[in-house]
């Protein structure tokens, strides 16, 4: 379905993560090292299929394909710390911290994270829609997207709560509240954790392709369901997946006590919630017609991946 | 000298750093603590007078200040962790991860890092500006930057070859060689440190004024030689400060075993050193004539703080 793709995100990649001398060597394979372990590279497709769905050229896209991949990255190479998730695998290899060091680690996320605004800067034109990329995947990864769904996330399992003379914050209360605040609590987590930054793959693209305000507004819509849906399966696959393909310690998520949507609503439920999202949607790009078509394959894909 | 000046930064940090609801309570006042720590506020001053010195109205360099301070920040949120120097005090005070815990000051660095790049795109005119404005932050911060400079340092330091199975860089083996190769490594490791950013606090004031290209080199050869020339004062002070003025241990470098300016060329040699770098800084912005007279008196100024 984007088998075609793939080869023009890892070359642009490639061609990114080409450091200059002064970056140190051992720095540059950190980063490669977490960037080429590859995944599914659902982000930086997305941003090419949106930049196609609007009417752009596909090669215009590839500096911010590349970027919300880096962005990715970096987000896993922190969130596997030992301070945070503590993780010693992902995608089948030992994680950052394992392979090189606590601190290359750190950096090596500091260094993709700044790196992928310089890509975009740099290398998208003109400059209007350069910074509205920018600040399209800033608010998307900062504290009011990403990082800040991570840290909710950090508060709800308690961890956050560690530190002596520190309040109990008000998002942490609510997991002890009633199982409807637990699911808007989780729906408000994953929003910001995981759904800001697939928008934006969305949006990005469609601003490389300078769609009009409305269309970037429905590719957001988009964005936002599909990014629901993919979040459901994914606690759906760690619940009834396959170790090998996963790549990662099955039941992970419920070992340590987080919530998932199969936890509150059940596996049948969850899955007629996620079928319900991709139908809306599909609803949100259908006006984009044939040139939304790989879009439109995407989110059913997202209802019958495995891994 | 600058005191008129410290109140616009102030008033722009609080006014950037006030997130909105969605942005978990505990991140917002870790950054905030961080932030607000205070400390000499030489880079966020920096860009609003090369602004001046280049006809341009301060207050369009308010976002450009904000955002390096906030760059500058989230750098020693991260350098203080316990993976990388291991420090437990700050400007007197206890350093982010031991006032909250290391997860929320990974997520409060990660926070800023982002904020700032968002603080320039959502608020420097036009857009060509703005993202000349990125280009500079990011690349001065990134790989080829601080980040860069930073892993190079603590592979100085040996702390980067303790993983196993790794090879030593070619940059640590140059601590090994002879003194001056020794020398040659420290201004590399302190020019990528620390230089890029204090360079890139100039050279963003310099595109907020619109100034000609070969003034943007002007003043970027000024930050260069007051960067280098600020980081022997600060060795200078590590070894004949006062501990309370300094807010931290003093010795500490030498106790490290860092390499430092009178640890490889003696204390006069090294203070000669700083003087001429500072007549170099002072020739290179000549040419502005008394627009320049602020960032002339922050060169002479580097020579004799104590703190």
């Amino acid at each position: 379905m984007w088998d075609d793709l793939i080869p023009i995100v890892e070359a642009g990649l490639d061609r990114y993560l080409t450091c200059a001398e002064t970056c140190p060597r051992r720095l540059e394979e950190a980063m490669r090292y977490s960037v080429e372990a590859g995944g599914k590279r659902l982000r930086p497709v997305l941003v090419l299929m949106a930049c196609e769905a609007c009417g752009g050229a596909i090669e215009d896209a590839v500096p911010a394909s590349v970027a919300i991949e880096m962005i990715h990255t970096y987000s896993l190479i922190h969130d596997d710390l030992p301070a945070m998730d503590d993780d010693d695998l992902r995608r089948g290899r030992p994680t950052n911290h394992r392979q090189f060091d606590e601190a290359t680690a750190i950096l090596a996320g500091d260094g993709l994270l700044t790196l992928a605004f310089e890509v975009i800067a740099r290398n998208i034109q003109p400059a209007e829609v350069a910074i509205s990329c920018v600040a399209d995947l800033a608010s998307a990864a900062g504290v009011e997207g990403m990082v800040g769904g991570q840290m909710a996330d950090l508060e709800a399992e308690g961890r956050g709560l560690r530190a002596e003379g520190q309040e109990i914050s008000a998002s942490a209360t609510s997991t002890l509240g009633p199982q409807l605040s637990a699911l808007d609590q989780l729906e408000e987590i994953h929003l910001r954790k995981t759904g800001r930054l697939l928008r934006s793959s969305l949006t990005m693209g469609a601003r490389v392709a300078r769609a009009e305000p409305a269309t970037v507004e429905l590719l957001d819509h988009f964005g936002k369901c599909v990014g629901l849906a993919f979040q459901i399966a994914d606690d759906l696959l760690d619940v009834t997946g396959d170790a090998a393909r996963m790549g990662k310690g099955l039941r992970k998520d419920a070992d340590h006590g987080k919530l998932t949507y199969p936890g509150l609503l059940g596996i049948d439920e969850s899955r007629r919630r996620a079928e319900s999202l991709i139908d809306e949607a599909r609803c949100s790009i259908a006006a984009l017609g044939d040139r939304g078509h790989r879009l439109d394959a995407v989110a059913r894909f997202i209802l019958e991946r495995d891994h």
